[in-house]
């Protein structure tokens, strides 16, 4: 757990898990060489900003993931910093949740958080895998690992259709299980290229998402999660899997 | 299998497994009062309106699932043919299949199944329950049926994360495995209604969408798929199930 990949891509990084997940990463032994961390207005993102000016492996990049058409710039750029090395591991964490049950909820608020939650790291995958693949080349390693080359999609328990027990919510749930079987699709598609794809479920965490009843902290959250990929190997690919490391079923 | 239930509306109906629900529908030895078929163009729906002819109960309807702001006009016509009565099954039936795998896919290929083949079931279903309702509160059945008020989603194996060995079909996967959901949700919201809502894979089925290459005739999904649903009841709620009445793993 204390070497980081030498390449990390983490979206939605100016708050809550996202920001958490930098925070600790380059708190590592040895932490990433770079750490390109996104959001959509970094000249607010003061939190982010802050880590930045003391960590120079983090990088603050502009995306809007709903932004289809910069993200071809956003890897160019990224690409140009890396001096022809590969991405080795991204975090595609930012996502919506726009609470809304069987009466109440509607055709925009549905395709609103697809578009966010889905739609959004299927291009961000498409684009990036190239650097991914070139990681996953260059790389000497046997088999997969976060060192390698991997792909985390931050999904939810409320994405399991097995797990549920309470219905509503469903703008996020429908979503959440479509990037579930994204992510298994991802697992098969990949793997050839001997790259990772894990769905993961951060806990029912403190966030301004999960709010402030929610039992687990982000320090804990994040710490279970980076744990859970420091060790995910072929046994782990096309999984869900939780903070702890328990697999859940879909 | 011989008694249908009274009102029964189905979208999709001008080709595929819609048609042939109408087809067998009306062959019932008791056939229902109410046969609400809907498509987007009835002038075109040749072979419906064949059906429709020769079987009075038929009432060819015009619905472009996507045209959401049109629902409300549809229910009104509906319930006023219904006379006071409610409408005991839905199937919501109409959807697409856009095939594009991880390279290939785009924005507008996601956004656009997951419309068809997701939002608009969602919506069909709010703007439906209100007469599914009146149905189950009007029957002097106990338990859950489809005679009382169900609400089928066509959905497909391949929206089955666990069953997904082959990955690829982005749009589709992602919007069938989203249904799922969207079924879990509804037969945990609509219980206390005591309205079934059940997921049920077709098979794969010789008719414009699955091919001509595949092992299954219409006539034989709906056969099966017809057997499953006049056997449903509360341990069938919220499943998804074959045409062969074999419930599939999420």
């Amino acid at each position: 757990m204390s070497i980081a990949p030498r390449a990390v891509l983490i979206t939605g990084a100016n708050r809550g898990l996202g920001l958490e997940f930098v925070k600790q990463i380059v708190c590592f032994a040895t932490p990433p060489k770079y750490l390109f961390a996104t959001c959509r207005n970094p000249d607010t993102a003061t939190s982010l900003q802050e880590v930045a000016k003391s960590h120079s492996c983090v990088k603050v990049m502009k995306l809007d993931v709903c932004d289809f058409n910069s993200f071809n710039n956003l890897k160019e750029n990224i690409s140009s910093m890396l001096e022809g090395e590969g991405l080795n591991f991204i975090v595609c964490n930012a996502a919506i949740h726009l609470r809304s049950g069987f009466a109440d909820t509607t055709p925009e608020l549905m395709t609103s958080v697809y578009t966010t939650n889905v739609v959004a790291p299927v291009t961000l995958a498409q684009t990036f895998v190239p650097l991914l693949k070139l990681a996953a080349q260059k790389s000497s390693e046997k088999g997969m690992s976060w060192h390698k080359a991997a792909l985390v999609n931050m999904s939810s328990i409320l994405g399991s259709v097995e797990s549920n027990q309470s219905g509503g919510l469903y703008p996020y749930r429908a979503s959440k299980a479509a990037l579930n079987m994204v992510t298994k699709n991802q697992s098969i598609d990949l793997k050839t290229d001997e790259i990772l794809a894990v769905a993961v479920h951060p806990g029912w965490v403190r966030t301004d998402m999960g709010g402030q009843a929610a039992p687990v902290s982000p320090t804990e959250s994040v710490q279970g999660m980076l744990n859970v990929f420091s060790s995910m190997s072929e046994e782990t690919n096309g999984t869900l899997v939780d903070f702890t490391g328990t697999v859940l079923p879909w």
